[in-house]
C-alpha cells in the first residue's frame, strides 16, 4: 500500500501574484520547500536542526509542471512524497491542488544532495536518523 | 553553425541569498525569466508589448539543475537559447555562469505556452512576427 | 476599551531568510499584507472581492522598525489594528512577535489609498460597507 | 554644495509585478538595498567585504512613500544619499524615478545599525574606513 503523502495547507499571498493575475511561477518552489520541510518537521526532524548540526540539503535538481493557475487567496494543499532515497541524496515529489475544487495546479519533483555546510560543501551520507524517518514514506515502499 | 545565445549580465542581490549563504534556488527562475524577456526585447519584441496585445506566454514546464552555488555580489551571465519552436509553444534553454571564473552555476529549460490573456486562457498559435524573430536563434537551426 | 487586534500566525519560510541567517527585512511587508488582508477576510470583506469590484487599496506609505531578528521556522504572530480611517484611506498598525518567547520582532504602520483599479487610478471614498466593518477595530474607538 | 547622489539603473522584472499590474510595494526595499550596496561598492567598500570581516549593517528602521506606480520593463534610476552618520549607525535616503519620463516613483529612508555578525549581535562603531568613504556623500556636508 502506498504511504499517504504529507499534506500542508497554505494560502496564496498577494505579493505572490504577478501582472498575469495568477501566482508567479517561481513561488511554487517556495511551496515545495514548505511542503518538504514541514514534512520533515512533522516526522520529528526539522530541517533547521539538521543545519544546526552542520548538515545541509541543497536542491540539486528540480522539475515543475504547471497544470492550472492558482489565484490570490486560493487555499492550496501541497502533497509531498519521498520519491527516492539514495546514499547521499533524497528526492521529493509534489502535487499542489486548490482545496475549493480539488483542481491540480502544479506537480513537480526535487532532488536534494546531503552535504556539509560551510565554505566548501562535501557530499555526505544521509544521516541514518533521517533515513529511518523518511523510509516509510518512500513511494512504492512495502 | 549554432546561433550564438543571448547574453545578459546581472548581479546577485542581497535579498536573493538565504541562510545557507548562497543564492536561494528559487531566484534562478527570475534570472531565466530575465534572460528570455531581455532576449525578446533585444530582438525587437518586448514581452510587455505581447501582453498589451492580449497574448501571454505562461510557463508550462521548467527544469533546473544546480551545478555550483552563486554568492552575493557575484556577477552572473545568463545565456539564453531557443531550444524548440512549436505551433503554440516555445522552449528556451539557459546556462548561468559566474563571470569572474566562468564557473557553470545553473542550467535549465522552460517551455512556454502561447495563450490569450484574461479569465479563461485559450491556446493560441505563436504570432508569426514573434516566430520569425525567434527562428534564427533556434538551436540546431541551419 | 481598545478593540483587540486581529491575530495571524505564520511560520518563517526558508527562502525568507538571507545570508545574515535571519528573515530578510523586506519580507515583513508581506507579513503585514497578510495581516491586514486576513483581517479583512475574517471581517467578511476579502480584499480579492474588493478588487473584483474594481476597487484597490494600494500602499501609499509604510514604516517599519526592526526590533529583533526572526529566524527560520520561527512561528510568528502578526497583530493588526486599524489606526486611522479617513475619507479615502485607511491605516493599519502591526506588531509581530515570536510565539515561543513573545519577543517583539517588528512593528510598523501602513497607509492605503482607496482607488479605482485600471490604467488610471482615481481616488475613491472607502466603500461604506468596508468602513463599517473596520470602524469597530479602530484604535481608540469607543 | 550638496554632494551628488549615487545613481543606479535597474529594470523592473516580471516577477516583481503583482496582480494590480504594477511593481509590488515590497520590491522597493530590494531596490533601496541595491542602491546603497552598489554605492558602497562603487566607493570601494563592498558590503560583502564588511560581512567577511564579521561586521553587519542590518536595517533598523525604514520608511517608504509610494508616489506613482512603476510598471514591468520600466527602467528605474535609484538615487542614494547618505542622510545621517552616527557613531554606530548610518542612514540612507532614496529617490526612485522612471528614466523615460523622470517621474518620481518612490522615496524613502533607511537606518542601518552597525553590529557584529554571529548569534548575538553587538552594537559596533562604524569602521573608520567606511565612515571616511561615506562622509563626503553626507547630505548637507560642506
Amino acid at each position: 500500500m502506498a504511504p499517504s503523502p504529507h499534506q500542508l495547507r497554505l494560502r496564496v499571498r498577494y505579493g505572490e501574484t504577478d501582472q498575469m493575475g495568477v501566482v508567479h511561477h517561481a513561488n511554487y518552489l517556495a511551496y515545495f520547500e514548505e511542503g518538504r520541510t514541514r514534512m520533515m518537521a512533522d516526522l520529528g526532524c526539522p530541517y533547521g536542526e539538521l543545519e544546526r548540526a552542520g548538515i545541509g540539503l541543497p536542491v540539486r535538481k528540480v522539475e515543475l509542471r504547471y497544470r492550472a493557475p492558482a489565484l490570490y487567496e486560493d487555499e492550496l494543499c501541497v502533497e509531498t512524497r519521498v520519491t527516492r532515497l539514495r546514499a547521499a541524496s533524497v528526492s521529493f515529489g509534489y502535487e499542489i491542488r486548490r482545496v475549493a475544487d480539488d483542481e491540480l495546479i502544479v506537480t513537480g519533483e526535487s532532488e536534494l544532495a546531503c552535504v556539509t555546510l560551510g565554505p566548501e560543501r562535501k557530499v555526505l551520507a544521509l544521516p541514518d536518523s533521517l533515513r529511518e524517518l523518511l523510509e516509510p514514506h518512500l513511494e512504492g515502499a512495502v
